[in-house]
């Protein structure tokens, strides 16, 4: 295969993890979630602290969010960027999260989403991870209402 | 070169972009803070919008960045991660923005960074970015005083 043939098969199976990613939120398939994330990941999450970890606290982090939620979730990746080479590569995205709490609320949100990748042992895995809401400097809040 | 010998070289240089963007920061260099970016970049940025790309509107954002603080401005990279391929690479980072305001006020600021890079006609140049601070969701507020 030539280069741009190898770019073009590790685009697509990148953007495959994604999709599985997606649907392992919207059905709070745990173990499906945890299946895209290498056990070294760093995340800068949404919520504090400024980064974790993998392991036990990176899955609760996951089960306390699918435990806010009525099933289902809804889950969309929108302008999804996608640059791969051999064995790196990133994506950015805009996730719109969306559904009803368990209080009832529904709630609807856009946050900006970058993956950064490595292929191991043939597989491709997110070794960190970005995730976050614009933030008003002047009036200290989080923007949590922003729609692309 | 090894491939090995390669990541390594290409880390190497990575680190200089890094330090040179530090450096920038630190003067209010507009230029030399420019010069780290691809043209096209995607930037999640601290304030909204949601992504804005590169162009006349992002260097205006540096600008009114630099505008707002008293020289010199201390600027920090902590718990550097960098992952390089032949082409393509990435790294986190948490950054420390602090100095004091044209209005007297100090700040004193850690922010997460993840930066995307491709090597373009032999240099390395960022083509994403974002940057964040985590959000309580429960109260809406940005959390603008953490520490690591």
């Amino acid at each position: 295969m030539t280069i741009e043939e190898d770019r073009t098969k590790n685009e697509a199976a990148i953007r495959e993890v994604i999709g599985g990613f997606v649907k392992s939120i919207c059905a709070k398939d745990l173990n499906g979630v945890m299946s895209v994330f290498a056990p070294e990941v760093v995340s800068f999450d949404l919520g504090p602290p400024l980064q974790h970890g993998g392991g036990e606290t990176f899955i609760k982090r996951w089960q306390e969010l699918f435990e806010l939620y009525q099933n289902p979730i809804d889950y969309e990746v929108r302008d999804l960027n996608i640059t791969a080479g051999d064995d790196l590569a990133f994506s950015h995205s805009l996730n719109r999260i969306s559904g009803t709490m368990k209080n009832g609320q529904q709630t609807d949100r856009w946050l900006r989403w970058t993956a950064c990748y490595r292929k191991i042992n043939g597989k491709w895995l997110i070794v960190h991870e970005q995730v976050s809401v614009p933030v008003d400097v002047g009036n200290g809040k989080a923007m949590l209402d922003l729609k692309p």
